[in-house]
């Protein structure tokens, strides 16, 4: 019986994240309601408070998902990628900006999951952006040997903020008109630059 | 009679924009509601779409105030700077990061706001953020004489893209335990580097 029950609660789990996902990818994550959620998985809403502690927790396992995707669209666009560092963080930025393109509610909703302050998000959601950012911090690691860990964590985040902005303001405008190939630019440049040998700081 | 009319109308079109203002600061963007600002004004709903065309018309309007005091906070940390153009770059970026963080929803909101697909914002808004593009290119300008306008122009964008992601994701980290002197540490790393000498395409 217990396994049933369990079994049950599992496919509700499964159920709900596949609603939750197609949601926000159509609609944005200011669309995801309890109400419709129940609604669409056949459940009474205090159901959904039994499997996820709250809205923010099936977000996050949303985004989870999102996570794998996006870390698979780089390892991909890293696996044809030459053996340069620079140009490896090249191709994974604009891997990056087309996935963000593409998947752009889902993207967004990385992004946008509100937490209670002061609040850190759960180890494994941490686990899983971390895993992205090893894919930066490899190549940065062959371009600055010199570079403590530490720095080069900081390096790490910085670069990958400044892409980051540049895909969020970039696609913002390409929705006024702005080509988007103007991204694709801004990320060379911006990386060249940044990985010039003549190491600043 | 007219003059009345037309005294009164631009009154409560100032005092909706204060109140507006207000929310935004208080509570961000999401919190702006027509019924409760015709509440908090002595109006009807329908007295605000006399003024203004929709609510995206009042926050441009808020935003609009917003951008003159980041730029009014920008020209006196730049009054303060050296004369070295990278320097001056830096500050400016720094003076950027107290704005975002000492106004947080408001600066938010300038991001923010939601236009129809393919709709531009109006000519004077896109003329208030030109005037901040201007303080970015200018030191570029310095650093990069060789450069065409159209490669200043993508430049500007991209730096200033690289910052606001910095700022963005670093004061987002920031509410969960970050420590926000990172951020500039990030800043000057950056943009350091970013106007190194050793031009790159």
């Amino acid at each position: 019986m217990a396994g049933k029950v369990a079994a049950r609660r599992a496919a509700l789990r499964d159920n709900l994240i596949d609603i939750a996902e197609r949601t926000i990818a159509g609609d944005g994550l200011a669309a995801l309601r309890a109400r419709d959620l129940a609604a669409e998985a056949g459940c009474a809403v205090g159901a959904i408070y039994n499997v996820f502690g709250d809205l923010t927790d099936l977000v996050l396992s949303v985004n989870a998902r999102t996570f794998q995707r996006l870390g698979a669209d780089v390892a991909e666009a890293l696996a044809d990628a030459p053996q340069d560092p620079v140009e490896q963080l090249v191709i994974m930025a604009q891997a990056y900006h087309r996935f963000a393109a593409q998947n752009h509610n889902s993207w967004r909703a990385l992004f946008e999951v509100e937490r209670a302050p002061g609040e850190d998000a759960p180890d494994w959601y941490l686990h899983e952006m971390g895993q992205l950012f090893a894919y930066i911090s490899d190549p940065l690691a062959v371009i600055f040997p010199s570079r403590s860990p530490e720095d080069l964590a900081l390096l790490t985040r910085a670069l990958f903020s400044s892409v980051h902005g540049i895909v969020l303001l970039g696609l913002d405008q390409a929705s006024s008109g702005v080509p988007t190939s103007d991204i694709d630019r801004m990320i060379g440049l911006v990386l060249r630059q940044l990985t010039a040998s003549s190491e600043k700081n």
